[in-house]
């Protein structure tokens, strides 16, 4: 089955804001074995909606339109649905009376308007809207199916996991597509595609797709089969070799994060970690306590951007940053073992460098980084040099230090 | 003129990515006074992009297509609008030569593939590609301008601005589009839209949006006008009104964001920043040191996740802590004051709070924190109760301590 997304609201047109209930809808419906072959965008238009709809149930199995199921007059969904189809709006007693008791309750005059929210057209089942008022619509039209929901994601995603999921489970032909992401760290991406391209190559089924992010290589498999577990199957036969081929680079296989990973196998072993940061600036501790229970292996930061502070904060002693300079891998490394031993903790990092714009010299250009990691072993550190503008230098920086953490408390 | 823009690329129908170009896109359109009506993504499919860009040449002044134009026999864009519009494809001599010169430079053998790139339909005229291979293609089709860029963004938008936006200044009508940003922090949307409701409503030009972002209300202002300069003035006419309206409620008005206006207010009067964070991790030290030149102000921060730390990098008092627990006033305070002696700083921020999802209790739930800022004045605390999930609670502290820092430093 093909489906395509409609996106419907002016404002969806404007530079600031976009459609991402479409990534949300195409990621269940993949599930189900269901394609998006086209989305659109289309203003609070009467005609121009119309227009998009009906080049839409004209070559897709399943529409998806959504937004525009409000009160107001910009609201125009349900409208223009009826008259495309040439059905009329008929008023559902039920919904009528669940928006007028809602009034009730809150003790509000009721505005006419809302009963608008009561009209459905002739024909089709409403679907309940457990986040919200305006309820969904859905309409089998012939081979065609079009579904209406409304536009705020929290309202869109309860409704379709618990009315259209189920309907859409009973009608697909029992092909299943399941999918799955590796994360990879530490390899230029065409070096992923030189070690995995003669692999993925081969199949046809799972498909294969590399994605660059920022920090990280994604490869993402999808698999066709009759049943989820002939999917997994697939999965696993070409994910396998391609977990042989990339090994520990390989930091994700269930779209964790790098941060996830790492807090992960630090409460695994009992570990705890504290940072010492200059050029990230509070990254690193800002991305490790993103997690909930950081508390459990993070004890804390400090971000020493001055000379001075480097000194009072992580006990870098005066002399090594007059001699090295602050950008320097023996900072770096007295960093990691200054903070590790105020803090009391298993690992400490340190990080000194030169995000940019300014700063950079030609000895010591902008995206020198040295990353320190220090234990109980000892202490190693790393220079990195890494491309890109002051936010991409401060991410890959930290991406390193978790990385080297990674590697670190794994073994 | 109206525009249309179609991003055509299989990988923007995944869960996994999407179609930022045309956000770039559509503001740069306005400015020259056109509107976006449609936006489509199709996949690397002929069929499909063929009806896709038939039914947008039958309905919009202006059609640009995105992406395509690689080497590859995935980029079908050429092929495809040479077959809509009838037109063979032609081999440009003066583009065939660059390619084949710069693989000469390279020093690396040309694979015949590339040769595609020399392709343009009869009758169009080729855009230089500032930063990259692929060139751009512009037709006039009567009363119709049809543009292919490449999708690469540094691409796009170079090849944009330098080919395509003095040609499309040239054919608009002399209307012009402004528009202006104002940022607002520290109401609630509904209070905001009470203040300023009875006066933008009053306009139809400029037209007004109020939209939510986390943590800042904007308020978007649209003006046509046969220039510039009249554009202007109607920005300005409405603007003054709500800027009396919204008085010191408003942070930006170009743009720029919360942290940025505190930088700028803090190297405006030489002040100086340190912080100390609990619950927001290293945030705030983030988001201050993402701007460039930040070392101007910003001297350094602790991120004290545990009591200890509290105490040996912010100087709290552990009978303080004892006493009143990690998240309280007094804590905030003692942050604040210790961080700032310690860093020899203008100003001391201290945040303590309760992130979640874990660690609520009833006397102190989730989203309650505490922020103290301190200067050679003296320490005011704020309590706070910030709803939403662990990454809101984090940046709406971030947010408000931020916005105390402003209204400190600006007066």
């Amino acid at each position: 089955m093909d489906a395509e997304i409609i996106a419907v609201g002016s404002e969806l047109l404007t530079p600031f804001r976009q459609d991402t209930n479409s990534l949300y809808l195409t990621g269940k419906l993949n599930e189900l074995g269901i394609e998006v072959r086209f989305k659109t965008v289309v203003g609070d238009d009467r005609e121009r909606l119309a227009a998009v709809l009906q080049a839409a149930l004209g070559r897709s199995e399943l529409v998806i339109l959504v937004g525009g199921l409000g009160p107001t007059k910009d609201d125009i969904n349900r409208d223009v649905v009826a008259s495309v189809l040439g059905r009329p709006l008929r008023e559902v007693p039920e919904i009528r009376a669940r928006i007028e008791s809602r009034f009730k309750r809150l003790g509000r005059p009721m505005p006419e308007n809302n009963l608008r929210q009561a009209l459905v057209p002739e024909g089709a089942e409403w679907l309940e809207n457990p986040n919200g008022t305006a309820p969904g619509i859905w309409l089998e039209l012939g081979s065609t199916t079009l579904i209406l929901l409304p536009g705020p994601p929290q309202e869109l995603e309860a409704m379709f996991e618990s009315a259209c999921l189920p309907r859409l489970e009973r009608r697909t032909t029992g092909e299943r597509l399941r999918s799955r992401v590796y994360k990879v760290v530490g390899l230029p991406e065409s070096e992923v595609d030189l070690r995995i391209a003669p692999i993925y190559t081969a199949y046809t089924n799972p498909t294969t797709t590399v994605l660059a992010t920022l920090g990280a290589i994604e490869i993402h498999l999808r698999a066709r089969a009759a049943s989820d577990a002939e999917a997994e199957a697939l999965l696993n036969e070409l994910g396998d070799k391609i977990e042989l081929a990339l090994g520990d680079h390989i930091f994700s296989t269930r779209g964790e994060s790098l941060e996830e990973v790492v807090g992960m196998y630090l409460m695994m072993r009992r570990r705890t970690v504290a940072v010492a940061e200059s050029c990230t600036g509070g990254l690193l501790s800002e991305r490790l306590t993103r997690i909930a229970g950081s508390s459990n292996f993070f004890l804390g930061g400090v971000v020493c951007y001055s000379n001075e502070l480097k000194t009072l904060l992580a006990g870098v002693p005066e002399a090594l940053i007059a001699t090295h300079g602050a950008v320097s891998k023996p900072v770096a490394q007295a960093m990691a073992e200054g903070v590790r031993r105020r803090a009391d903790a298993s690992l400490g990092v340190g990080i000194t460098g030169i995000a940019g714009p300014g700063g950079g010299t030609p000895e010591k250009p902008v995206g020198l980084v040295f990353i320190g990691l220090a234990d109980e072993k000892g202490t190693s550190v790393r220079e990195f040099r890494f491309p890109g503008d002051r936010e991409r230098v401060r991410f890959w920086a930290s991406q390193a230090a978790l990385e080297m953490i990674r590697r670190r408390v794994r073994s």
